[in-house]
């Protein structure tokens, strides 16, 4: 089927149900962010693969409404389907809504799948149709039928990630989760968060690429916690251990009639919790509030930031292996894109502890890298030549931590705007690096400082400067982040002592090159006066910045002071474990300018 | 009667209606920040004279909530009464709510005047108590028969501001507003707030102190504008020209029966319109949607523009004669400062068109320097040396526009700590007054340019860097704003072009001294180009910054440009209209560094 006759196919299918727009997020029941294969019904029906996107299917239109991260990518998904693609001109905002209203009257009816929206969106979806006289059905799933070759659901393994990471039981966390219940005064309370479950009981699973989390809710009482879960995914052993530190498992399906039977109240995340999970509590009290989990899994304890500064090391080792080979291999031959991500993955494979890519490596040669979440294919990407500049941006899922981590390197001469662009995003990032801020300081007041320096020329660019990152979780960790639009939940979210995020400004000029450099910080505790609690972030990341894209005259004395120590922390840091011909090249990368 | 007598006796009166608490705004029918004296009954029972801050009382408890600008103000004001004063957080923050919610329990009631709460505070305060079983009575006025010495109402007369200076006439105005209420489909729209209906019927009035308003309602239908004044305050003559404008006059009071009439829709923005007069639309339909004038007001025109550039050069050469007079004078004698006040407000008189003052001017020496709202009083104030700093923040009312300026001057030789202090608070000024942003960029992201100097420092200062000002009207016009606050409607607001802002940082140390320099702003179209429109800030003050408190080694080259080329331009601009003597002085104040 051609992506017009998917189309084509919602669209009688909707006729029948007299449906005049269908809705089409890029969610699962779990309201994550990526989604296992069999989820990907929004990607089936658009040919579109980026993480973030709606696809709306009117009678004589389509349209795909992503975020600027996205428009390059979408434009060329999208070419040759009828499918329109939309960005919003604010990240994150469902700027679909309007146009919906502009294109639809009175008596019109949208449908949807309630288990792909959140409670609170679909209340803010009927609340804004509502004025306009339109209807909205919820409990709509038109793609169960359409959609013949539709890939099953996973049954990979769940495994124990082992307290000496986690620093703490499942037992103690499951205890620190109660203690917040009775201050809310709730006997039960719903989990649906994929990555707040696995945190919870200290569980992994491979149901979704890249981050290691399965398929489960779970609903946490005083006495016992129910895990709901495909059971075969658990073997004998761990099921054991669960029953140990007081977790019942229950079927995966069974989740709606355990909901339907329950009578004490109950806590619901509104943001994270389907509509159709939350339509099936019929006797229990609703309590709404907000999710327990997410701020305890948001600031990292102490065994686990020890660990991330072991996975750093090794994230750092590993791409030193792979810098080298590449410099070297570029000496005879040029290199496909899809290579080095290979490569690379191979050189992290090697360190301990290992479990796969937090991510699908970007690897953007010259006009790829602009193109923001570039994934290269064998059969499209571009052969790395000695020129131009190449853009990388990668992590690893290790029991000791999940990594991410951006480097931008020339491969010939840079041109003099090139070194202009790189220096103004290396001087953001170092202004937000090393930035002190009061206690309430959100992530769009943080954001400005990585941003400033593009802005004075007139240029910016299209994504968040940080998301939080997970422990040995998923890559993109909310509640914070640093971010300009300050109406989102991650824009009110203030950012304090362990919260874990990225620092990566960019740039991008768009079929010629991108920048960007991400580090990893950490918020940390500092001085404590009449003016306030003060933060600072604790940069984390382990590997040289590339020097030779720099103009040095545009640096500030404090900037090259930045730079030049954090060379020398990456070098003390990485040498020991490096030999002699890595040293040598390390010592060379982490020169003084 | 003493403050606790004030207490007591609506304590009295609490008991006799079964309240348990009782709430006492600040505000007025109108939600205006400064109010007639007749409203001020929430300073009346406490003492507090501060512009923001609501009074909870309870049987055994009372308290004062305001926010950090106040914290010094409000200390020393509430001494001695039993009233507790309580800091918010956040600037603007409801966060006396939760107190409520941990001091009161289920079936107890909250008291409130439904006059001086808008709708939408009002359903705010009854969703947060409703889930805890506590009770809100929004018809409660106890001041009433209370507070016996009450002042009366105004009376003084409405006049009319000329359209030469506004721009847009009346009609054209209303125009304006009818082609948007088309484009929202209502035939009638409610105007509550006081600035946006001097502005929507170019009148002017004197009711509140510094506020060139007057108490009024009005509802503009498709043909007839309907404005609610007590119609004493209208002379035959001004009474016939808005009546041939499509103008019809009706009693202040008549407001709520002629709501309880409409039988038609009606469209109403609940943050400004108070729960009464909302309430007291019966058979009408409410179409709840934006306040439509205020956006209309914020953009200056070109007019407002041309004319606010006259008004800052008035200002400027008043500020002249000031300074010059404040020096020789200290030469002599010290200065007490209400004396400073008085002088300034006779050397602005004597320009053209001019109106009267902003607000009441904030003369700081030293220690009073440090309160951010400081208002010195003949009995108390101090007297100015010659030694110390000095600070000023003053503004005028003229016909052709409002100003608002804030400079801070070393009268002996400052510390080294001083110039540090005032030497980031100049730099914050300028990376916001040089500042370049694309569309779409809101206040609490262009708020850390100013700030982040000082947090290197690990200080700050508690209140916004900037508010929009009004032309001809209030020196705080809403919707925009330079504030740390994202989840307030100020700080959801995007800085657009004709938006006039102030820019104020500062430094407050306690009992030592204060900082403060201020310009008012406004936003420009600037490039535009593949990463967006971009903005930037063209400053209009035109008075020189006190350079002998700069220490120029942490200046860079940018920022030493900025500030010779304005004091250029203030020399250049001001300098035709000085005397020689004046000329030599300011030639002296605006030399390069």
């Amino acid at each position: 089927m051609t992506i017009n006759e998917r189309i084509a196919a919602i669209r009688a299918k909707m006729k029948e149900q007299n449906l005049t727009a269908y809705l089409m997020p890029s969610s699962d029941p779990h309201q994550s962010e990526y989604v296992a294969d069999y989820w990907k019904s929004r990607e089936w029906v658009s040919g579109f693969t980026g993480s973030a996107g709606l696809v709306v299917i009117l009678q004589k239109e389509s349209a795909l409404w992503t975020d600027s991260r996205y428009t390059l990518q979408g434009a060329t998904q999208l070419e040759g389907s009828e499918m329109n693609l939309k960005v919003t001109g604010v990240a994150h905002a469902p700027e679909y809504i309007d146009w919906l209203k502009s294109e639809l009257k009175h008596g019109d009816t949208i449908g949807l799948d309630g288990k792909l929206f959140s409670v609170g969106q679909v209340r803010n979806l009927a609340k804004s149709f509502y004025e306009n006289g339109i209807d909205l059905k919820t409990d709509i799933d038109l793609v169960e039928t359409v959609w013949t070759d539709r890939p099953t659901l996973p049954t990979e393994p769940i495994f124990a990630h082992a307290a000496k990471f986690a620093g703490l039981n499942r037992v103690e966390k499951l205890a620190k989760i109660r203690e917040r219940m009775q201050a809310s005064k709730v006997n039960n309370y719903l989990i649906s968060t994929l990555d707040d479950i696995a945190w919870t009981f200290n569980l992994r699973g491979s149901d979704v690429a890249s981050n290691p989390v399965f398929y489960a809710y779970a609903i946490i009482e005083k006495d016992v916690a129910h895990l709901f879960v495909k059971k075969t995914k658990i073997d004998a052993d761990l099921f054991q251990k669960l029953k140990t530190d007081g977790v019942e498992l229950h079927d995966y399906d069974s989740i709606e009639i355990f909901l339907k039977n329950l009578t004490d109240n109950i806590l619901i995340d509104n943001a994270s919790t389907s509509n159709q999970v939350y339509n099936s509590i019929e006797k229990g009290l609703i309590v709404k509030g907000k999710n327990i989990v997410q701020p305890l899994k948001a600031i990292k304890n102490k065994t686990e930031i020890r660990h991330i500064k072991n996975a750093m090391r090794k994230d750092g080792l590993a791409l030193t292996k792979l810098f080298m080979w590449l410099e070297q291999t570029l000496e005879t031959r040029s290199i496909p894109e899809v290579e080095v991500a290979e490569k690379l993955k191979g050189f992290r494979s090697e360190q301990e502890h290992y479990y796969g890519e937090s991510f699908d490596a970007i690897v953007g040669y010259n006009g790829n890298g602009a193109i923001v979440h570039y994934r290269a294919e064998a059969a499209t990407c571009a052969n790395i030549e000695k020129n131009g500049i190449l853009l990388l941006d990668s992590g690893g899922q290790y029991h000791d931590g999940t990594t991410d981590i951006t480097r931008t390197i020339a491969l010939g001469k840079p041109t003099a705007e090139q070194k202009r662009n790189y220096t103004s995003v290396l001087k953001g990032h170092i202004a937000l690096d090393m930035a002190k801020f009061p206690h309430g300081t959100t992530g769009p007041q943080l954001d400005t400082l990585a941003r400033m320096f593009l802005w004075q020329d007139c240029l910016n660019y299209g994504h968040g400067t940080g998301h939080g990152v997970g422990f040995f979780l998923n890559v993109h960790e909310p509640p914070q982040g640093f971010a300009t639009n300050p109406t989102t939940s991650r824009g009110r979210t203030a950012i304090v002592p362990g919260m874990f995020t990225s620092n990566e400004p960019g740039f991008y000029k768009a079929n010629e090159y991108g920048i960007r450099i991400e580090n990893l910080v950490i918020c940390r505790e500092g001085e404590k006066n009449d003016f306030g609690q003060f933060y600072y972030l604790e940069n984390l990341t382990l590997f040289p910045i590339d020097t030779t894209l720099i103009d040095k005259s545009r640096m500030n004395t404090k900037e090259i002071q930045w730079l030049n120590a954090y060379h020398q922390e990456v070098f003390e840091k990485l040498s020991p474990f490096l030999n002699e011909e890595e040293t040598a090249w390390m010592k060379k990368k982490c020169e003084m300018i």
